[in-house]
C-alpha cells in the first residue's frame, strides 16, 4: 500500500463514529487533509476542549459545565415538573420549543431487548431516588413526571415501564401526544401514527 | 441557553465538515461527549497528526508522508504512463483494484464553470511541465496519459480540456471506459450510461 498510516489511523477513528461507514471517513479524512492546517486543528482543539471542560450534571444527567447544570441550577425553573427524555438532544430540541419551564432527567437511552439495553444501564435509579427525596436539589417536591421518551417501540416500551414503577408513588405520569406532525399530510401517514392522532383527540377549544 | 460554549464550538467545527448537517454534527458533538475519554482524545489526536505528518507530493500531487511519495519514487512502477484523476481518493479506489503499474497525477478537482474553478486552480501547468520534462523525476519519458477524470459534467469537461491540451505534445491520450457497472441491472440504467456503453462496445474476444 501506497497510503499514510497517519491517514489509515485518522480513517479508522472517523469510522468509529456514528453513521460514517468507510467511504465517508476516508471523505472526510482527505477533507481535514486538503482544508487549511488551522482549521483541521481547531476541529481538534474543539474535541479536546469538549472532553475537557464539558461533564455530566450528577442530578438530571445532561451534559453540563458545571455539576449541578444550568437548568437544575436555576431557581427560575420549576422543580416540580420533571421531563423525562432519553438523550441530551432530546433536552436541546424541547428547550428550543421554549414551551417548559420545568427540570429534565435524561435516561441515557431507552430499554432494548434487542440491543440488550436493561434497567440497569440507564438511569433509572437516579430518576427514583430523586423522587424519593424531594427538595433534594433545592427545588421542592416533584410534582408532575412528563415522559418524553421518543414515540418508537423502545421508547414506548421504556415510557410504559416508567409509568408502572412511578405510578405507586403518588405523582401524576403524563406521556407527550403522539399524533399527525404538523406540515404533515394526513394522506401520507403511517397507520400507527394515524391511530394514535384519532385516540389522542381532544375537544375543540 | 443552558447549552454549553464548548460543546456549540465543536459543533461550528464539525458542521464544516462535507455533508455533515446541523444534526449530524449535534449528533456527533453528544458521541463524542459519550464515548470514552481516551476514544475521543484519539481522533483529535489523529487530525493533529494527519496535519503534522502528511504533505502532498509536488510530482504528482497525492497526499504522501515524503516527497516524492511512494509511488513516484518506486522504480517498479512504470513512469511512462501517467493516470490523471481529481482527487487523492480516486488514487486510492484505483490502487485497490491492482490492476495499474503506472503513475499517477492528482488535479485537485475538476473544471466547473458553475463551482468557478477554473485551469489555473487545478494542478494542469504542472502534469504540462511533468510531460515536457522526461525523466525529470527519473521515471523516463510518459509516453500514455489516462484520462481518469469522473464520469460526470465536470470531469467529461476537464477530460476534454486535458486531450486538446496534450494531444499535440503527442502522446498517446486515453479515457477510461463509461458503460454499465458490473452488477447492475440494464432496466435501471440511466439513457445516458447506456448510450455510453453502446458507444463503447467491443468484439467479445
Amino acid at each position: 500500500m501506497y497510503s499514510s498510516k497517519y491517514l489509515e489511523l485518522l480513517i479508522d477513528e472517523l469510522v468509529k463514529l456514528p453513521s460514517i461507514g468507510q467511504k465517508s471517513a476516508q471523505r472526510l479524512a482527505l477533507h481535514l487533509l486538503k482544508v487549511p492546517r488551522e482549521d483541521a486543528l481547531r476541529l481538534a482543539e474543539a474535541i479536546r476542549a469538549v472532553r475537557e471542560r464539558v461533564g455530566f450534571c450528577a442530578t438530571c444527567g445532561n451534559f453540563s459545565e458545571g455539576d449541578p447544570c444550568g437548568i437544575c441550577r436555576d431557581p427560575q425553573r420549576d422543580g416540580s415538573i420533571v421531563c423525562v427524555v432519553e438523550q441530551p438532544g432530546d433536552v436541546l430540541a424541547l428547550e428550543r420549543t421554549g414551551m417548559f419551564r420545568g427540570r429534565y432527567h435524561v435516561l441515557g437511552g431507552a430499554l432494548s431487548p434487542l440491543e440488550g439495553t436493561s434497567p440497569e444501564q440507564l438511569r433509572i435509579r437516579e430518576l427514583l431516588e430523586r423522587l424519593r427525596a424531594p427538595g433534594a436539589d433545592g427545588a421542592g417536591e416533584v410534582r408532575e413526571i412528563i415522559l418524553a421518551t421518543n414515540p418508537n417501540v423502545n421508547g414506548e416500551a421504556t415510557a410504559l415501564y416508567l409509568s408502572r414503577l412511578i405510578g405507586p408513588l403518588g405523582l401524576r405520569v403524563t406521556r407527550i401526544a403522539r399524533g399527525v406532525p404538523m406540515g404533515s399530510d394526513l394522506e401520507y401517514s403511517d397507520l400507527v401514527t394515524l391511530s394514535r392522532a384519532l385516540e389522542g383527540r381532544r375537544e375543540v377549544e
